[in-house]
């Protein structure tokens, strides 16, 4: 397509910073080179080829999905090594053997017996065997067996009995989210990465092979410093960062690869109110800054190049009406942009935001919409 | 199709219970009847061409929509009176007139000067006019002018001397969402009524025609008692319901025709908790609840046929997991589903629910899937 100024769309869009996203995936793959471990990234986050191609130029490697529609999709495109990281429910069994019949390596995890039985009952009656992993519990915050407790032995002598190997152990630190400063990310980075190896180390002393042993967050793979023990590392959200990423200074703000275009519609003077045309349904309903040091409402108003406007932020959100005002609530000295002005908002939680739709318009270095990348939702074609 | 059993169905996936719709569609429609007004039904609940027409049987009627993409969608039905309630943005105007180019009857509203004169510079330009309404502010809430203020006969006088006749005012009171009582409903509804009334009257006395007088939210439609001087009412949220509208007494919990169909994968007991693979992106991010007397977490958990279970709510949502936990957070005595279980989670906010899939299960009468019914998301095709 030729290249095409942000001021021929119709608003909301969904507007993705090629350069931006392209040093946000030069960064965390050079950081895990350094650190010896393979990288099989979260496609979650993007749920789009396009991305996942200059994330991998290499070609289709590992990869990690949060759905089997996911999976579906990827092998589609060629890819054959997909970690399912979310413990595998019964009736979607006969969709993962349907992906092993295409030729896909579909890993699946656990972290039950009550699973096991059922992985095992299958085995019986159809003979067919997926690689699993047991899920350990790095941080109390979901699911996952302590890495320490008896039942991970007893769920591995399950397991190996029954004639499915244990492939290995995955944690996810999702408490990296809260950490309230970097110390603590890295902190967080060594009891994720303890955890798991421990559990490893416990498993193959009772027998199994157990050769993977793979952890994963954004924040706790921005900062780890030694991954000692740990064979691959998972990660999604560090493509495009967010604001909740922002305030925990896993990114600057100015790394944020992802925005909204939005367009003024309207003021209230009276409150210092600016209307756009970018609500809720826009933005995603996700307050995910709400907790944090700076809340930044539904998100903060940045101008075309992306830097952001004068401290507006958006203080409230219906379906389709973004209420912008001063972080402050101050009224007096309002900046008014016209009604037309377009605005970038930066969201808080790239995952969910990105899910509110079915394209990203790709801004190049100069600042126009280079390329048009389609993305999916949901759990079925 | 053949009538299916929910356990044939992978998970998450969304339920929308027929009887449950068909009782909420036929009161708000005879409530509205006897109150001797028109309807003019919101779509951006369902975005569905099927549940529209349970609502309209008697063909395509007018409608209310939060999108072009929507006023596209359903002039592809034979849809030809269509509302756009969001402050027209420049940008959009080529749609519009694309729109009415197809045959479409497209009302805009706006509430400022600077869209009338984008408007009259349309007209000046093309020669296109569309009918308008002015947007007026019943309850403070977002965007309008206050029905008694000096500006709107202003704006309505700059309209009608650009050649851009005033055909109503329209207003929404958003505020009522908020509203502790029924009784406090009932006011915000007379609120509402009197507010557009009152701005009417005034441009009717400067000399607009102004025939349409239009209002509406699910709260007010549903308890107001005398419409007098209003036209027309919009409403969406009804067909469906949701646990925001039982919190403030709208409906009841069992009239809520919506849920997510999700399936236990996992506990952690010794925390009182139950995985299923429903999270946040099944639910949504929408936390509705959090302000009302109960907080309903990120959902209200049900058996199979629609009946809450135990007090359990989702207490704790990721992007595919929920966790579900008694309301109380007690661990003892804690209800223990097995994996594989499937649950039917009542949603805080049909809206953004329902936003998050493609698609409706519908399950009649006999508690099976009876079809599958599509639905559109996003702001183009």
């Amino acid at each position: 397509m030729p290249d095409l100024s942000l001021a021929q769309f119709e608003t909301p869009a969904l507007l993705l910073d090629e350069q931006r996203m392209e040093r946000n995936m030069e960064r965390m793959r050079s950081h895990l080179q350094r650190l010896g471990v393979s990288f099989r990234p979260h496609v979650k986050t993007s749920k789009s080829i396009d991305v996942t191609r200059r994330l991998l130029p290499q070609g289709p490697g590992p990869i990690t999905v949060s759905t089997l529609h996911e999976a579906d999709f990827f092998a589609g495109h060629g890819f054959t090594d997909i970690l399912y990281a979310v413990c595998i429910a019964p009736n979607k069994l006969a969709h993962a053997a349907a992906l092993q019949d295409r030729g896909v390596r579909l890993t699946l995890i656990l972290d039950n017996m009550e699973t096991a039985r059922v992985l095992a009952a299958e085995r019986e009656r159809s003979g067919r065997v997926w690689p699993v992993l047991i899920e350990i519990d790095s941080d109390g915050h979901r699911s996952g067996i302590e890495p320490g407790a008896a039942e991970l032995l007893e769920l591995g002598r399950f397991l190996e009995a029954a004639g499915i190997p244990v492939h290995g152990v995955l944690t996810h630190a999702g408490s990296s989210y809260d950490c309230a400063s970097t110390e603590a990310i890295r902190a967080m980075a060594r009891q994720e990465r303890d955890a798991v190896v421990h559990a490893a180390d416990r498993l193959r002393a009772a027998g199994s092979a157990c050769p993977v042993v793979s952890v994963g967050s954004t924040p706790t793979a921005t900062f780890a410093d030694d991954l000692t023990g740990v064979t691959e590392v998972r990660a999604g959200v560090f493509v495009f960062f967010d604001l909740v990423m922002a305030g925990i200074n896993v990114c600057r703000v100015e790394d944020i690869a992802l925005s909204v275009l939005g367009t003024v519609i309207g003021h209230r003077a009276d409150k210092g109110w600016t209307l756009v045309d970018a609500g809720w349904m826009a933005m995603s309903r996700d307050r995910g800054t709400s907790g944090q040091a700076v809340d930044q409402g539904y998100g903060l108003v940045c101008d075309l190049d992306g830097r952001p406007i004068a401290d507006l932020i958006m203080v409230g959100a219906n379906q389709e009406h973004g209420i912008i005002a001063h972080r402050s609530g101050r009224i007096e000295g309002a900046l008014h942009l016209p009604v037309g002005t377009q605005v970038r908002i930066l969201p808080n939680h790239a995952c969910s935001t990105a899910a509110q739709y079915q394209q990203y318009l790709v801004v190049g270095a100069g600042g126009t919409v280079t390329a048009t990348w389609p993305r999916f939702n949901g759990w079925s074609a």
